[in-house]
């Protein structure tokens, strides 16, 4: 497997309203909101996400920050990983045209597998 | 000022030469090393690094991994994102190419500008 990039980058947060606030002076674009999520777009695409209190889905995001790191193909990446002792938290969680897997590297540090759909 | 992407990752780790084996596992490219100091590179020429427990320069690296913002000119985002109430935590660095600043965001989170010099 090759990383392609740093594309995704995912965080937890207390208070949503003034996180949308802090990443709109960084020029970030806000690309949409769903309940406890709010979701921005770099320049070239890259997306940041922040997550309230209230969201379920994001839990095991205990370490900081996530990164995403893009690969092409999020399956074979994952069975590669796998193979070689790395642990995921999940399944392969699709939506919203992506494809995206988390997983432990040391120190217990959360990161994420991002690809296309 | 307006993010072009996300283009570097740093994060402090107990142990970098497990670090260094668990980076090259998901197919980053050993860049350099230089004391405590661990680079790697994905495809598209974005850069991770690692810092080990004797590595005296990122004893702020408090809250996880630290995302770098890619922007054009880092002393004209710091100088916007100061007069915005961002706190910045010590001041522009530079060296191989590159400048960079640490600011903080939501919570305390630390963050990165990261520019071409």
């Amino acid at each position: 497997m090759e990383v392609q990039g740093l594309s995704w980058m995912g965080v937890r947060v207390s208070d949503l309203e003034a996180t949308r606030s802090f990443f709109e002076k960084l020029g970030l674009e806000h690309r949409h909101s769903e309940g406890e999520m709010i979701a921005f777009g770099a320049k070239n695409g890259d997306t940041v996400e922040a997550f309230g209190p209230g969201d379920e889905d994001h839990r095991h995001f205990d370490s900081g920050p996530v990164v995403g790191f893009e690969v092409d193909d999020v399956e074979a990446a994952r069975r590669e990983l796998e193979s070689a002792g790395v642990e995921f938290t999940g399944a392969i969680e699709r939506g919203g045209g992506m494809r995206w897997a988390h997983f432990r590297g040391p120190d217990g540090i959360l990161f994420e597998l991002t690809g296309r759909d």
